[in-house]
């Protein structure tokens, strides 16, 4: 079973975290959502705090993330969300940088979506393909071969736009984790109107 | 400032819930989401409980649902999101269903999606235009006009059919709510594909 590392933080957008763990965990994906905390220099809690969405929606992580815990070789994708001020968070966050680079040079998968795409810039990724939410494009398009499209795939690194396009994004992952038969397994019972999506 | 009362239950779909609660918020709207537990006549816990989502997202309500502080001359809109087990306990629960036929009977908008809608029936609802997820159609289509509109709207009661008919159903209860001005300036920043939802 393919396993993905979802991260959260206060200000996370909670659309798009939701329907990353959600879609992913109805393909079958076995999530774990950790919490990236503002100062990440403070002294690793042991229990999960409360992450206050973007638009208040409280959510209760699974754990704290752990540099020791959570490496590379115990999942298939690491996800990063937007919301302006969690994607700030968790793009300025020295070990979220360092999971970046680790996920894709051991060949792992890297989703980024909205501004959760500025983790790329900090983690210093090399000139590619890439999207982002419209609000921090300036930011991103001398670093990368910057595009519109809903969903980009550049190797192993996926990024999307926003919470409109988080449902193109999670079943882009579906797919390059388990296939096209379980991206259309998945979507099927969604329930999308005729023409979007699947 | 319209506010918006979203109920919440072990077992609600994640994604249809912070789709309807985000969206709102980005409209303006004051959103409160309360908790309903599986056993009503339980003692009025004060303190908010965990509600574990379908697929395992973990979120904190605003408050327990209370039939004395949740009254409708308090709301413009009620909504009962879906996922099997929290549309079951929803829908089962009298309070719910009281509310329901309290909020349609001082004029206020019920919104339901998914399985959702199952608190249609068992609140009684006289027979008119209405959908859901597949799942439950035929629970559902010999007390009403069984529709597969992505989003059904019959005076002031709104249903829609699943995760994926999420983002409709959250704009039209912001159109219906605030105005279609409000809805492209809530849609627009979203970044939905071309064609899709707006």
């Amino acid at each position: 079973m393919p396993a993905a590392l979802i991260l959260i933080a206060d200000g996370t957008e909670e659309m798009e975290f939701t329907i990353a763990y959600d879609t992913l965990v109805r393909a079958g994906v076995q999530c774990t959502s950790a919490y990236v905390a503002l100062d990440a220099a403070s002294a690793t809690p042991t229990a999960p705090s409360v992450a206050r969405g973007s638009r208040g929606v409280n959510i209760l992580p699974d754990t704290y993330l752990s540099p020791q815990a959570h490496t590379p070789d115990k999942f298939d994708l690491l996800v990063v969300p937007g919301g302006a001020q969690g994607a700030e968070t968790l793009s300025q966050s020295s070990p979220v940088q360092h999971l970046v680079r680790e996920f894709l040079s051991s060949g792992k998968y890297v989703g980024m979506i909205c501004a959760g795409s500025l983790a790329a810039l900090t983690a210093g990724l090399p000139n590619q393909p890439l999207t982002s939410h419209p609000s921090v494009k300036s930011q991103l398009e001398k670093a990368f071969v910057y595009s519109e499209q809903p969903v980009v795939v550049s190797g192993k690194l996926v990024t999307s736009r926003g919470p409109g396009t988080a449902f193109p994004f999670a079943l882009t992952l579906v797919e390059l984790l388990c296939g096209k038969e379980k991206r259309a397994e998945v979507a099927r019972p969604m329930i999308f109107p005729p023409g979007t999506f699947e």
